[in-house]
C-alpha cells in the first residue's frame, strides 16, 4: 500500500445513523484522521457520547469519546481538509454548500447535488473517471474555487444494481433495458425509520421517491462525461444508447443489506450467456482496488454458485460490506439474463461508498 | 343464494398445513358437510385432535373434535362425494388416482396433476370453463368412469398473478410478455417449513420449482381449450399468442399473504393507460361470484389507490383471503404497466380455491 | 341477553392506536351507536377516512366513514352519552375533565387520572364493585355532578396479571408477595412506536414507568373499597394483606398479545396446589359475563393444558381478546405457584376494558 | 502472554451449529490447531465445505476448506490431544466416552455428562477450581487413565445467570433464592430447531427441560468441591446454604443472545444496595482472564448503566460474545436485588466456554 500522508476529516450530521457509519469506519482508517464532528445545535456543544444515541454494534470508538461536537459551520473545521456529510437532505443543500465555498473536499450522501450537472455522482467501483468534472465545477465560482467541491455517492439501492451493470457494460456493450425490484432494509430509511407495526410480518411496496432515483441515477452513472467543442464537459446520461430503467421498490423486514432482482436486455445480439456472464462478474475489477485504496473490497463483484444466495443476514458483511454479492445467473425468457444482487446498504451504500470515494481522490491527486 | 343440497366432502392431509385451512373453513361451509378426514398411518384411528398439531389461530373446529382419523383409502370415504386434498406431493399421485378411479370429485391442491393434459388446472376466479375437460378425463378410462375426476388448483405463487392477467386479457386482448417478481410468505413452505434461522432478518432469493411452476401454469391456466377435427379437447397454453413469462421466487420472513410485483407487455399497440388497466381490474367479475358460489369474494380483483397497498398484514385478510389485491398501477419503462399483486396464499392461493372450485363444479351440475 | 335502550357514544382521540380498535369494535355493538369522533384540531373538519392513518386489519366501518371529525370539546358531543377517550396522556388530562364537566360519562384508557382516589380504577373482569366510588366523585363537584364521571381502566400489563390474581384471592384469599416479568408487545406503544431498528431480532429490557404502574395499580385493583366512620369511600389499596409486587419489563417482537411470567406466594399455609389453582382459575366468572355484557368473555380465564401454551400468535384472538390465557400452572421453587399469562393488550388490555366497563355502567344502572 | 506449544485438536460434531462455531472461533486461536473433523457416517469421507451446510456469517475457514471429515472414532483423531465436542445429545454419550477411553482430554458441549458425579459442569468464569476432580474421574478406570477425562460446560441459559451471581456470592456470601425468567433465541436451539412459523410475531413460553437444567446445574457450579474423610472429593450442590431456584423460560423472536431477568435473595441481611452490587460486578475477574487465557473476556461482567440495555442485538457481539452483560441493577420489592442478564449463546453460552476451559486446563498443567 502506498504511504499516504495523514489527512483531517470531519463529519457532519455525526450523531445520524449515516454519522455514526462514517465514525465507525474512519475510527480505524490507515491516513484519514477523525479530527471534528458536526450536528445540530441542539448536539454542539457536548462530549459526542452525550449527544449520540449510539445504535452501533460496536461500542463509540475511543478516537470520538472526547471530541465534543460543533456547529456544522466551516469555520469550526479548518483543520480539516475532508468533509464526509452524513447530514438529512432537509439542511444538506445550504450547509454542504457553505463548506464548498469554504474550499473544503465535501463527500457527501445525501441526495441533494446529486443530480445537480457540475456535481460527479460517483460509485466508486464504477464511475470514478466523473471525477474530472471536479475542475469545472471549481471553475463556476468567481473566483474559482481552488480545492472546494461536492461530490455526492448514489443512493442505496441504486448502488448495488449499478455495479454488476458497469461490469457488463464494459465487457458486452452498452445495456438497453434493466428491470430491477428491490426488497430493502429497514436501515434504509434512518432512524427511527420504520415503525415496527409497520413492517413487521409485512413488505411495504412502496418507498417515497426511491424508484425515481434508481431509473435516474444509473444513467448518469453509467453514462460517460463528454466534451464539448467548446471544451465543457457534460454527463451524457447513457445517451448513446438509450437505457429504460424501470424500478420497482419495496420494504421488507431485513436489518440490513439490500436484495435486488434484475433482469436486463443488452444492445448486442446474440446477448452473452449466463456463464459469460458470470465470468464477466468476476473478472471486473475497479480503481478503487487497482490503485489500492484501504476501503477497497478485493472482489468488487463476488458471484455466489449456490442456488439460494446471496442472502442478507449471511452475505452482507462479507468483505465488511464494501462490495457486491450476486448469485442466480440466468437466462430470462423476457429479457436476457436475469441474477440476485446483494449490496450493504450501509456499508457500500452509504458511508463506505463516501470513503471510497474520497480514497480514490486522495489517490488521484484531486485532493 | 340458490338453495344447494348437503353433499358429504372428506379432506385427505388432514393434518397437515393445507388440511387444517381445508377443515377450518369447511366447518361453517354452507352446503358441504365436512364428515370424513383422512391422514397418514401413523394418525389413523385416533381422534382428530389427538392426531393434529393444530397450528391455526382459530380453535379446533366443533365439528371435526370427534371424528376419527382414517387411513386415505377410497373405501373409508364412502359416505363421500367429494374429496378435497391437502396430501403432499410424495405421496398426492397414486392416493388421488385410486380415488378418482373409486368415482370420487377429487379437488387437489398438490402439484402432480397439474400438468397432465386431462386434468385442469383451476384457478377458480379465471378458467371455470377448462372443467369442460372433465368428461374427456373420465372417458380415458376403460369403462369410463361416470362421475370420478381430478381436478387441481394452482401454486399459490401462480394464482396471484394469474387474476389480475385474466381481467386484463379479457378487455384488452392478450398478454405479451409478463416479468413477476414475488415476496412470498412463510408459510407457503407448510410445516415445519422454513427454519427460523434460515428466515430471521433475512430474504431468500430461491423457492426450488417455484419460477418453473409459475412460467408453466400461467400459460395453461390463460391459455385456451380448444376442440380439435376430432372431436377432442386440449389446453393450448396460449397457442394464439405465445406468452413470455419470467418469474423471480424469493422468500421473505411474513407470515402469510404473497406479494408480487408484476410487470407486463401487452400485444396490442397502444398499450392501455395506468387508467384503463384499473378500471378493468375493478369491473373484472368471476363467474364463482355471478354463480353465487358462497366462497365467492365480492370484489375479485379489489384495486388499491394509496399509493403504499398493499401489504401482506394488513389486506391479506380482506373478503377472508377469496380476492385479489392489487396496487400501484402505474407505466413501466420497460414493459407497458406494472403493480403490486397481494394474494392470500393459504386462502386463494390454496384450500379456498379448491373449495371455489367444488362450489363451481355443482353450480355448473358437473357434480 | 337484555333488551338494552340504544346510547350514543363519542370517541376522542378517534385517529390514534386506541381509537382505532375503539371504533373497531363499536362498529358492530348491540347498543352502543357510534355518533361522534374527536380528534386534535389538525383532523377536526375532516371527513374520518382524510382524517385517519387506518392501520388495523379490517376496512375502515361504514359507520364513521360518513362522520366528520370533531375538537375534543364537549359542545361538540352534545348528542352523545358515553364517551371513550383514547387519548395521549399528555392531552387527556384537562379533555376528560372538560367532558365531566359537562356531564358525559368518560371511560378512559388514559392513566392521568388512575391515581385519582376518587376514580375508579377498574379491570371489569375483576373489581367493578368499585364503581360504588362514582357518587363520591360526583359529589366532589359545586353543585355535585348528576351524571358526569371518569372511569379508567388499567395499564395493558396490569390486566393481563391482575385477572388470574383475583381468581386466586377469591378462592384461596390474600396473595402476599407476586413477581411479574413481562414479555410485551409493540402494538402496546401505540403508534408510531417503537422503531423497528430497535426491536427487530431484539429484546429491549426497558418500558419506561411501566414497572411502576404495574406495581402500583395492581394494589388499587385488588384492593379493598373501604368505608370510614364518616361514611366516605377509599380505596384501601389492598391494605388488609400487605402485596409486594415486583415487575420485570421487556419488550419483545411480537405484534399483539402480552405474555408474562408470573410467580405467586399465597398469606394461607399451606398453599394450594397447581391442581387447585388451575381450578380456581377455570371457575372463575366476571360480573360481565354473570350481567350479561355483550363483549364479556365466556371463559374470563382460559387455562390452557398443552406444555407450550398461551402464545400470543395462536392465542391472542380468543374470545377476540376479551379473556386472559393462562398456561403452565406449577409450582414454584421460591414462591408457591407460577405460570404463564397471556391477555391481548390491545382488546382487554385497552378498548375492549373500556367498552366493558361502560357496559357494566349501563347494566348497574349508573348510566 | 504465554509462549504457549502448540496443541492438536479434534471438533466432533464439525457440522452442526455448535461444531460450526468452534470451527470459526478456533481457526484463528494461537495455539490450539485445528486439525481434524468429525460427523456422522454420512458425511464422513467428504471435504469439509461438501459436508457442511456453512450457516456462519463468516465464509468457511481456509485452515478447514480442505480437510477430509472423519467418523467419529478414536483412531482417526490419534494426531490430536483436545477434542472438543459438539455432538449432539442423542449420540454423544458413547463416542465422548471412547475418547476418554482412549485417553482424550474431551471438552462437550452436549448435556449427557454434565449429571455424572465425576465430570466437572465448568463456566470457565466461575468455577475453574471444579478440574481438581480430573484425577479423581481418571482413578475410576481400571487401569487408571493418565490423560483422558470429560469436561462439560453448561448450559447456554445457565451460564447467562451464573456468572453473575458467582461475583455476588464472591462478595456478599451466599445467595439464598433466585428466580429467573429467561428470553432466548433460536440459535439456542441448534438448526434447524425452530420453525419459523412457531416464532414469528410470538413467543413460545416452553422450552423442554430447560427450566429443569437452570435449577440443577446452577447448584453443581455455585457450590464447592469439597473432600471427605476418605480423601474422596464430591460437589456439594452449594450445601452450605441450600439455594432455591425457580426458572421459567420462553423463546423469543431474537437470533442471538439471550436475555434473562434475574432476581436474587441475599443470606445476608441487610442485603447489598444496588451499588454495592454493581461495584461487585464491575470488580469480579475470572481465573481465566487472571491466568491469560487468550479466549478470556478483560470484562467478565459488563455492567451497563443505560436503563435500557443490555439488549441483544447490540450488545451481544461486545468482547466477541466471551464476556456476560448486566444492566439495570435495582431492587426488588419482593427478593432483594434484581437485574438484567444478556449472554451470547452461541459464544460463552456455547463453544467459547468450551475453548476458555480447554485454555484453563492447559495453564493448569492438566493437559
Amino acid at each position: 500500500m502506498h504511504d499516504f500522508r495523514k489527512i483531517n476529516v470531519g463529519v457532519l450530521g455525526a450523531t445520524g445513523t449515516v454519522g455514526q457509519r462514517f465514525i465507525t469506519l474512519l475510527a480505524d482508517h490507515p491516513f484519514f484522521i477523525l479530527h471534528a464532528l458536526g450536528a445540530s445545535q441542539r448536539s454542539a456543544g457536548k462530549p459526542y457520547p452525550a449527544a449520540v444515541t449510539w445504535k452501533q454494534t460496536k461500542p463509540v470508538p475511543a478516537v470520538v469519546r472526547n471530541l465534543v461536537v460543533r456547529e456544522c459551520k466551516p469555520e469550526f473545521f479548518t483543520e480539516c481538509e475532508i468533509i464526509f456529510s452524513g447530514l438529512d437532505a432537509d439542511v444538506a443543500g445550504p450547509i454542504e454548500e457553505s463548506f464548498r465555498l469554504a474550499e473544503f473536499a465535501v463527500f457527501s450522501n445525501a441526495k441533494n447535488y446529486r443530480r445537480d450537472p457540475h456535481v460527479p455522482l460517483i460509485v466508486p467501483l464504477v464511475n470514478s473517471s466523473h471525477m474530472a468534472m471536479i475542475p469545472q465545477q471549481r471553475a463556476l465560482h468567481t473566483p474559482p474555487l481552488r480545492k472546494g467541491f461536492i461530490l455526492t455517492n448514489a443512493n442505496c439501492s441504486t448502488t448495488g444494481v449499478v455495479v454488476p451493470l458497469a461490469a457488463l457494460e464494459k465487457t458486452f456493450g452498452p445495456i438497453e433495458s434493466c428491470m430491477v425490484t428491490t426488497m430493502q432494509a429497514i436501515s434504509g430509511a434512518g432512524y427511527p425509520g420504520l415503525p415496527s407495526l409497520d413492517i413487521m410480518d409485512n413488505v411495504v411496496p412502496y418507498i417515497s421517491g426511491e424508484e425515481e432515483k434508481i431509473e435516474w441515477e444509473m444513467l448518469k452513472i453509467l453514462g460517460g462525461l463528454t466534451e464539448g467543442d467548446d471544451g465543457n464537459k457534460a454527463f451524457d446520461m447513457h445517451a448513446k444508447q438509450p437505457l429504460r430503467v424501470s424500478a420497482m421498490c419495496n420494504r421488507v423486514p431485513v436489518i440490513e443489506g439490500h436484495t435486488e432482482c434484475v433482469s436486463v436486455r443488452f444492445a448486442r445480439r446474440p446477448p452473452p450467456s449466463p456463464q459469460q456472464v458470470r465470468e464477466a462478474l468476476l473478472a471486473y475489477t475497479s480503481d478503487a482496488w487497482t490503485m489500492s485504496c484501504p476501503s477497497a473490497p478485493r472482489h468488487t463483484v463476488f458471484v455466489h454458485e449456490e442456488p439460494d444466495r446471496p442472502q442478507p443476514r449471511l452475505d452482507r458483511d462479507y468483505q465488511a460490506g464494501a462490495g457486491v454479492n450476486v448469485g442466480r445467473v440466468r437466462q430470462c425468457p423476457v429479457l436476457d439474463i436475469k441474477f440476485v444482487v446483494l449490496a450493504n446498504n450501509v456499508a457500500i451504500g452509504a458511508a463506505t461508498s463516501s470513503i471510497l470515494n474520497a480514497e480514490l481522490a486522495v489517490c488521484k491527486g484531486i485532493i
